[in-house]
């Protein structure tokens, strides 16, 4: 999912436009929700190698589905396709592949993909996407959905030793729902209701409920290691992807000043200890993250000046948070290293260091 | 002065707009330079009550005139008039006085007595300016000579135990005066030179001259109390006015990001210590300074939110600063309690709670 506006919204919403004056931002939250699945009930069956991905690294709804199918192993069954992290109005944009195409889909913009699917679509061009290879067409692009699959309809091409994301027990799951829930309205899109406010009382109305979910988080995390306990799960993947982006760009660009991320001691060694583990730092691309809030929001940032900073290094200090115990894989496993062809561009983040 | 262009500005820049397309930042460094004197040369003697300083909390250069009377206890000989912290295309207004007019000058607006003084005057409508009552024209807005001339052109009307903010030392001088040179070209200007940038290139290299210079400074400070040693001078005034912005404004609003202030350990000790002393902190209004640079550049704010954060309680933890030894006031005393009806607004400042 991008933050990219719908084609209806308000009519002096121009191009480049989040902001609606006066307005509360609202996100869309509209999608093409056919599932993939093992019985393939929607019409599309769990199937190695017919699927394509299309995720842009700089965007946190597509960032949680390249950490699943990293942690999951599914490399090798659902291949990846990776826009650019800056898109016009009409759609994102294979712009850093050769010849500007997708190698697979064949196509220039994510948009063509959208239209094979309903010449009308009238939504944003949004990413993830899963592209059926055979058609082109967009199956899905409801990204909740999308991690939620992979992990419960795609279990037999996980590789061995891959975390269970979603734990079985009805209990746990509940909890874990109710934790994603409000991560997701108060933080995930919460920062985005900071930094689309249209007017200052919408805004300081968004920074409260941001910064309370946020001591909240710094609270439960100060006595779990993980969201959900000893081990990793889809709560942490979803939490993560808001994190490791709120100094680089939510923190200025987005106004959620408070204090960065740095400032918040359990949050900040809860997330150093995420990024620390393969699947999750190594997904990261600071730089097009940075290029995409700063270039694509011109309403707010119309200059399009991408910062410099901030200094990154600090993601690989230890974290400490071994001393709570557990285990981050559940009794599984790590992935092994990043494909070749996936690695992120050395010098756009730490552990890839130029 | 207040980062307000000139009218002299190219022709495509409009009102609200601080930043040049394809350029790099230039300040406008040419003032009304006639002084105050003791001798009266410029044909305006030092004489108690005659002057009014006019200086907007919100502006850092402002700021030091502003810190400056209060630390020599010149307030029963030199009157004060604030602006509020917006101003519009024009100058700078008396807003927050009743009726709108500064009670002794009687006008609505500063430029008024810019023209007083040159009914053509060119060039930006700047703070501190210091008004002559007698004919209410502007003397001068020469911002470094203003509180060099209130340190040493004042000397018989300044309280018992001020501090010595200028060294008689030559040597000792020649450093200051090097310092300060250092400190308005890289830090007090080079934070408006990142905001400012009208490209991506002007913007990498004002930020690398201006965390260049803070790590100078953070070096240099990691050995002594103050700038010059073990007592303030007016070189600290002159780089606390910008550090206590840093994060509130800077560090956001103008991308000087590689890390906030309160990452910079030597310098946020330093810069607290300083604000704990009575006439630094105790002059800065953080609601005003953050009304101002938001809302007044609306070419890098279009929206005009102003940021809630960042939280400010870190302002009064201990410093750490005294194990240097020193003495802040030079074997002189602190200023007394700020004057009523001069103290800054409650709940703008954490040393004056709501």
């Amino acid at each position: 999912m991008s933050e990219q506006q719908t084609t209806q919204r308000p009519e002096h919403a121009q191009g480049g436009t989040y902001t609606v004056p006066g307005q509360e931002y609202v996100r869309d939250q509209n999608y093409l929700s056919t599932r993939i699945t093992r019985d393939g009930a929607d019409g599309y069956p769990v199937e190695p190698g017919r699927y394509r991905l299309v995720a842009a690294r700089a965007c946190p709804w597509a960032n949680r589905s390249i950490i699943v199918r990293r942690l999951l192993g599914l490399e090798d069954v659902l291949s990846i396709g990776m826009p650019g992290p800056t898109h016009d109005e009409r759609s994102w944009t294979f712009d850093l592949d050769p010849g500007g195409r997708d190698p697979v889909l064949g196509i220039e913009r994510l948009q063509e993909a959208f239209f094979a699917r309903d010449p009308e679509y009238p939504r944003g061009i949004t990413v993830p996407a899963i592209v059926d290879t055979r058609d082109g067409a967009v199956v899905t692009n409801d990204f909740g959905q999308i991690t939620h699959d992979l992990s419960t309809e795609w279990t037999e091409h996980h590789r061995d030793g891959a975390p269970t994301l979603w734990p079985a027990d009805a209990d746990e799951r509940a909890e874990m729902e109710s934790v994603m829930r409000r991560v997701f309205t108060e933080v995930n899109n919460g920062v985005y209701r900071c930094g689309f406010a249209g007017s200052q009382e919408a805004y300081e109305s968004a920074y409260e409920r941001l910064f309370t979910a946020l001591d909240w988080l710094e609270d439960r995390l100060s006595t779990r290691r993980y969201l959900m306990g000893d081990a990793i799960t889809e709560a942490d993947v979803r939490l993560f992807t808001t994190l490791v982006r709120f100094d680089a760009v939510y923190h200025g660009h987005f106004k959620c000043n408070r204090s960065k991320l740095t400032e918040m001691p359990v949050l900040w060694a809860y997330a150093r200890d995420l990024f620390q583990l393969p699947g999750f730092g190594d997904t990261v691309d600071f730089e097009q993250i940075k290029q995409h809030y700063y270039v694509v929001h011109t309403d707010i940032n119309p200059t399009q000046i991408v910062p410099v900073g901030p200094d990154l290094s600090g993601w690989l200090t230890p974290h400490g948070r071994e001393s709570f115990g557990g285990d981050p894989w559940g009794g599984g496993t790590a992935p092994g290293p990043v494909r070749d062809g996936e690695q992120v561009t050395a010098g756009h983040n730490p552990l890839v260091p130029r």
